[in-house]
């Protein structure tokens, strides 16, 4: 177990957040987004998807967008790939990382990915010595984890094998993914020391969804075993639109207060994450579900 | 430490969730909550306060409500009061336990109930014993233990003295406070083991407020260290109505929901409570911080 109280939050607003918007964010706003989320201290952050526009139109500016990038010193930006066809689009774009996604449900991963789970390990086989050849660092999404809307409980050991398979292919972590945040404390230790006995903690980063409440007290089960990898997103970026409160991602700027006070150090300025999960509360035109850009930090 | 896996819930909305709330709700609604609240399985459920409707109007007809309701067997009605006249009105009223209030802030306890923290407890020296004389069960709150808006951060030390006196002067529970939501899980541990040893854990109930994202993060870390005992309000009800989004207590389906999963036994049917916290936001007017009941439960 890591006795290391650095965190590193991986930051996803941009991306995972963005991608669930109805509408479509002009450049010139993911921009200032991206701007915002770095000056206060975030060091990886996922800016878009390489995914056909037809399927994420929000995500449709992709290129302009990484072109248009001037990342801090130090600041890794990384964009997700669902295939080569993807990546051969990031390669020229500017980013330094991209992310593989994967679901250990096969009817998520073939409403996602188009394909079954081992057709798109053996693509990814290939893919990843590409994206390493081609000097780019990656990383790779293991959705659908704690559960699927599909199939319900998954087999933890399943996630294990891609998770394995992921790290043998030269991904430099797995996310495990709660897509649908259904996850609970005590089985997510569980679960954790499942991947940490076949990969070690240290590749694995959690990706909780708050939809039912429970990331923080995931995350909090998460860091006592000594993961130290957390995605997250500004505001909570990537709640369901339909429902004002309703909750995706993990909001980034609830984490991070969580982590100062836990004496966690993550480089971040709080300050900063709320003046911008409320610029992006405009951007977006409705409320986040965020907690903290709210209630104000404290002491304030 | 308890190694039970039965945890009891405290049932807060009708009285600390609609005090929050700028509109009065007719009896006849309150009775219905409080019959989902108690056909749901909650056992102990604070309905009202015996405080003068000029400070809470949403909280007048306190009477006509107590004498109105048809509790289940087995369930325990309680009421707060701020003082010897709010006990003498809810002797008579039918409810078979009160709970105290009080703050560790000087300023908050002032604003509160307009009197010092010193003489509130003179005070209720004298009416604890009257109290427990006319058959009634008695409880306590300490508010602000983790901060108070007005003081900052709190001495848990002094919240402690607090405790013991209360305990001393024969209360079975002292609930402790979030007021503001500030609390951070191992912060909290370190404060729960103070209390622990001064008084047990077995006498210690958890009022954690979610307005930072992380009541649920807390009080899985109590339920390590053993408390077994939360309190919570149905969908999140006490939230501040500025903002949608804004949470104010734990809500209750998040809370089993994650107890549900983490194999603690309630005698709760989540179910209830998610149609119970649907109809909550009708009668309210406006959406709910907690998430489940926008989520749904899960397997469905």
């Amino acid at each position: 177990m890591s006795s290391s109280n650095v965190v590193s939050v991986y930051e996803v607003s941009l991306r995972d957040g963005l991608q669930n918007e109805s509408s479509f964010l002009p450049t010139q706003q993911k921009l200032q987004l991206f701007d915002s989320l770095q000056n206060a201290g975030l060091k990886r952050i996922e800016v878009t998807s390489f995914v056909n526009p037809k399927w994420i139109p929000a995500l449709a500016d992709a290129e302009a967008l990484c072109a248009a990038l001037r990342p801090n010193p130090g600041v890794r930006c990384s964009a997700l790939i669902p295939n080569a066809q993807g990546f051969e689009r990031a390669r020229h774009s500017g980013v330094t990382e991209v992310a593989l996604a994967l679901s250990v449900s096969e009817t998520h991963n073939k409403k996602n990915l188009n394909r079954s789970v081992s057709e798109t390990i053996a693509e990814y086989a290939e893919l990843v010595p590409e994206i390493l050849g081609a000097g780019l660092r990656v990383r790779a999404y293991v959705s659908t984890v704690w559960g699927c809307p599909y199939e319900g409980l998954m087999s933890i050991a399943a996630s294990v094998r891609l998770v394995s398979k992921l790290i043998d292919l030269g991904c430099y972590q797995v996310s495990l993914g709660d897509t649908i945040g259904v996850a609970t404390p005590l089985q997510t230790t569980s679960a954790l020391q499942h991947f940490g006995g076949a990969v070690g903690l240290h590749k694995i980063a959690m990706h909780m969804h708050d939809t039912r409440g429970t990331a923080l007290a995931n995350v909090a089960a998460g860091l006592e075993l000594g993961v130290r990898d957390i995605d997250s997103s500004l505001g909570g970026l990537g709640g369901c639109p339909y429902a004002p409160g309703a909750a995706g991602n993990l909001c980034t700027e609830d984490l991070v207060y969580m982590l100062d006070g836990m004496g966690m150090s993550t480089g971040v300025d709080l300050s900063g994450l709320v003046a911008a999960a409320r610029t992006a509360a405009g951007f977006v035109g409705h409320s986040l579900p965020g907690k903290l850009h709210q209630a104000g930090a404290w002491p304030p």
